[in-house]
């Protein structure tokens, strides 16, 4: 009898149990959680500071970021007005629930109303790998082409939220909204959808809304 | 006894051996190849059309595109008058040296000057697998940010020439061309770099210049 060993099946398996892990205790302290995940220089981060600084006076709101190298983004979360982490993954292309377990240790949790999480840039890795967030939002890039939901459909499958963002640039690029709609709808009907430009603030108070609908709730 | 097994380890020393087969082939058929690597929407599909267009009628070109789905990008290279080839990895986050075999059978080598492969959307995991091509490029674009080498040394160290693309951008974003620059040299001095746009032609002499260059030794 030959014996398989499904190493990936293992690994992700192990995964679960601790993002299953890491949502109790996120859970216990009454803690609502997003992981942001999008290609590198989606705006990510520029989010995250808008958010952070126009929430900070009501919610205590917790960072952890997520790169190959640096704390750039962690920094920026901080100047903002956030508790930060930067985890630093050496290689790896996401962040997992193991990763995700230590950043928590390392918050004052029962301090905390609103973690976000900021995975690594990579719109193919990190769909992959629970972490024990609440809600998943993608946030893609109008620079990036309208093609984009057609050729990375894990990633805009697996979420629950989508921000489309430099929305400030369409006039200056070729980006078929509709086209890039109709992609989104076949892999994510209804999808929750919030076109925004950080760089303007346009669009920023309905996404802010939807935040606080969920941490009010 | 503990036996250790280092799967990784072993998977790319597989990796490269096959590499270096794909390199004799190209060698025997007097091929120059490339490996265009970036984030998904930097522009190397449409840079790749910018290149077939323009030395279709010199040389006979084929392209390799990986996608995690879809035929598009192969159907562009197509359109602009190359033999192309697409792969699906399916969900895989990069190609590698088996998938470049695999899609070198399909190709009729000795008719080809040019083989440029279009590497899956993704500035981590494609770096770690050689495919055997002569150089590899990087594609930056400048809405992806100015702080992309500091977070993504990987893939920046490895390669022989970076593009910056979409420098028609730049009036309409934040973007330190001599901050992007700085962290650049401390990852790969000396790394040759063309700015250019894909959507107006600025720059693109002096890549097209470079290739015919290396055509031709």
């Amino acid at each position: 009898m030959v014996k398989r060993v499904s190493i990936v099946e293992n690994i992700l398996s192990a995964n679960d149990q601790l993002a299953a892990n890491n949502r109790k205790k996120l859970d216990a302290s009454n803690i609502f959680s997003l992981n942001f995940m999008a290609s590198p220089g989606a705006g990510k981060t520029s989010l995250i500071e808008r958010i952070v600084k126009s929430l900070a006076d009501r919610y205590k709101i917790a960072v952890v970021d997520g790169d190959i190298a640096t704390n750039l983004d962690a920094d920026r979360a901080a100047s903002a007005g956030a508790v930060a982490v930067q985890i630093n993954t050496g290689g790896e292309c996401h962040l997992d629930a193991v990763m995700l377990q230590g950043a928590l240790k390392q918050i004052p949790l029962n301090e905390i109303d609103l973690l976000i999480v900021e995975n690594v840039g990579n719109l193919i890795c990190p769909s992959s790998f629970k972490l024990g967030t609440h809600k998943s939002i993608l946030i893609a890039s109008t620079p990036e082409g309208d093609d984009k939901p057609y050729k990375y459909p894990g990633m805009y499958q697996g979420v629950d939220a989508l921000v489309v963002n430099k929305i400030d640039l369409l006039p200056y690029i070729t980006f078929d909204m509709a086209y890039f709609t109709r992609g989104v709808e076949i892999l994510n009907p209804n999808l929750i959808t919030f076109p925004i430009s950080c760089r303007t603030g346009e669009g920023i108070n309905c996404l802010l809304n939807w935040l606080i609908d969920n941490l009010e709730t």
